[in-house]
């Protein structure tokens, strides 16, 4: 790599559609990250500045703070999905992937609950549907007379642990999270992103 | 009673402190109601009407909306405590007097929850303080060897539940909450409130 950060501690801008790409994931990893420490209303120019690119093209890939938020969620999916999908794939290691995502939106997650549960019925579809392509990459990875074979237990489970991911650190979400998955008897591999 | 509604379908004003408690009761009761039906951004002149008092009686005991949720949940607290100090209580009966508040506000639960996720420190502490008084009155009727007798299974269990209180109807948001607590393998009895 040839490229070197400017002063401003940014590499310069990306351009062309393979760089289009990556300042958009680099964009999804930041504002998940910002989001995560700050909630959901923090300053759209902090994640610029944290993907290392302009606040120009933070607009350019989203119009505004619900797409950004959109694009985590979409993306978290979009990883469990892949997790799911790898040849070694086991419900308790796909399980850990889920509940990272969980820790690290938490913000979120307790939104579209909040705005589901307030009946904003945009909001609602949309996390159905979400929802729904979790269960489909969970539920081809349960073992046959599993503890949440039955119906609808799986995403309830799911709903069930997000509802126990409060608290002011991390470590904290996490270990509650663990807790929780514990008092369901579900076992539950490492909490972490996939392939991370 | 010789007192009869007025035009509008409200009773006449009432007045003197025992009046007073009795609007302050109502209008609780009613922003209960209203608030699960139709969000937590429900106009208050609805909470006025149903509560069968003018808006001007309203604001006199409620500066504002936070206030008026957050007597609401102040009574929830009060009445599942009530629901624990009874003669014969027991721990299923007074988690069953627990999932009626948790579905009847499951859009402040969200909220609340939301608030916290989101590191609002004020709301945080506020959250703990409830739910610190919902685990007192519930601890003292754990049985020995309680499922949820160890350290802070009790109430992790509770945060579980309301991850769960979701879907467009009470109906669906009470089923969901009795799968959870079945889910959990705890015995819950009949979701209502107390005295109800």
């Amino acid at each position: 790599m040839t490229r070197r950060p400017t002063a401003e501690g940014r590499r310069p801008a990306n351009q062309g559609p393979k760089a289009a790409a990556r300042n958009r994931t680099a964009l999804i990893a930041a504002a998940r990250e910002i989001f995560a420490e700050h909630g959901l209303s923090a300053p759209l120019s902090a994640i610029a500045r944290r993907a290392g690119v302009g606040q120009g093209v933070l607009y350019r890939h989203f119009p505004d703070r619900n797409a950004v938020a959109a694009a985590v969620l979409e993306e978290n999916v979009r990883q469990i999905e892949q997790a799911a999908a790898a040849e070694d794939a086991t419900l308790s290691v796909v399980l850990g992937v889920v509940t990272w995502h969980m820790t690290e939106s938490a913000a979120f997650v307790s939104l579209v609950h909040a705005e589901t549960a307030n009946g904003r019925v945009g909001t609602h579809a949309y996390a159905r549907d979400l929802s729904e392509r979790v269960e489909r990459a969970l539920r081809g990875l349960l073992p046959d007379g599993h503890r949440l074979g039955a119906a609808n237990d799986l995403m309830l489970a799911v709903a069930m642990v997000s509802g126990a991911v409060t608290g002011p650190t991390r470590e904290e979400q996490e270990h509650r999270a663990l807790a929780a998955w514990r008092l369901l008897g579900v076992e539950v591999g490492p909490v972490r992103p996939h392939g991370g």
